[in-house]
């Protein structure tokens, strides 16, 4: 009824799903801020072998709702969560988009600031509908968000990464947009293979003048940047490097 | 999943659905903002018969989401909006609310500034609901709630309306808060009445500062505040008169 729960999308592959642990770890901190009592990583896991038992190579979503109350906004004494575990074919995107990179537009929305949910993952994502509804072009294969001082904070679905003589700098998600499982995992590959990371605010210029521009989430893995507006780049040795962690992390 | 949707929530009295033009009015009206095709009223029409038949007493809730889709956020070409049309018990709130007025408190939560989604009553509303969980106390009614610059914005159920020298104000919508249908009336009959009413910020300082404040809902009716932090106020004339203008419409 009001968006009240959070969810995480990652792959199942053989049967097992793709950085469990810190998946779990997101969705328990999650429905922490939220205050919604995380079911235990076993009974998730249960799930996920049933699901596994069926399709053991699809992306994977779990919900996690508060669970039924009375009218208002309330939060029920003993509310009681829901878990929803679904299961959708992997996406086909074209090897063109990892090979090349992919084109991007700035979408016109911007993200509002609220410090009492940002970098959560939760379901209140209407600016994310408004945000991908403002392009059909399938060229485009995402849209740049900024917050309404101009920050870059994230894609439509995935988190940003610019490159910058040797340095990987990702925008602050203090105020706006999801911190994702991949976006940490990426922080911790580059940092303990000695390439400094800094969380900052990132301005479009900024992005525009970087060396190389990348999107990450669970699904896509790595996608860098290739058109931007009338900037374009060609692929870059650090989204190769940071792909080629990942593949092996 | 996304929150993706809106709703209206009224009475039914005697089989009828209260201010029913306006309520639909609204309710396509949101529907438009977020490009959902609004089932028609004449469908809406039949489903609140259908309540009534059962439930002539009851508070009535309409729900209009986007309907089932892909994975990610793109809105199905196809999509089929679903309602969900169900009725609630009439709500006993205590007669001092309306004879005395009620204790509200100040909300720490701050509402983020979406102009694109302000007005709107979707479902996004974790931030209703995170403001609500701030309080136990049943001497509480509602909870203020400011944006990031400290402007009143409403209840977390409700508009407000402060009273000032003969004059209405009631805050400005254009950043967050909901537009509701009962703030649309009583901004229509203070009018009609030549009170004039003026839609402005309104900062915590102007409300403390007022002759009377009240709160608006199409459930609640009119709750003047008598107390919030040290202050406190009496029964006054103008919310008397508001509601009486309201009894009558």
């Amino acid at each position: 009824m009001y968006g009240d729960g959070v969810f995480r999308t990652f792959m199942l592959r053989g049967g097992k799903p793709l950085r469990w642990p810190r998946q779990y770890a997101k969705l328990a901190a999650d429905c922490g801020v939220l205050r919604i009592a995380c079911p235990a990583a076993d009974v998730l896991e249960r799930d996920l072998a049933a699901v596994a038992m069926r399709f053991p190579d699809c992306v994977v979503r779990i919900v996690i709702t508060r669970g039924a109350g009375e009218r208002g906004y309330a939060i029920p004494a003993a509310a009681s969560p829901v878990r929803v575990v679904c299961a959708s074919p992997l996406p086909d995107y074209p090897q063109r988009h990892y090979d090349r990179g992919v084109r991007v537009q700035l979408c016109r929305i911007r993200l509002a600031a609220q410090p009492a949910l940002a970098g959560v993952k939760h379901l209140n994502r209407l600016e994310n509908v408004l945000a991908r509804a403002e392009w059909n072009d399938p060229g485009i294969a995402e849209g740049l968000l900024c917050d309404a001082d101009d920050n870059v904070i994230g894609g439509t679905m995935s988190n940003v990464f610019v490159v910058s003589r040797g340095e990987l700098v990702t925008p602050d998600l203090a105020r706006c947009g999801v911190a994702g499982v991949q976006r940490e995992l990426v922080i911790g590959l580059a940092r303990s293979n000695n390439i400094p990371v800094r969380i900052a605010n990132v301005s479009i210029d900024e992005l525009l003048a970087a060396d190389e521009v990348f999107l990450v989430n669970s699904v896509i893995g790595v996608w860098q940047i290739a058109e931007f507006g009338q900037k374009s780049w060609s692929p870059g040795r650090m989204t190769t490097q940071v792909r080629r962690w990942l593949d092996h992390a």
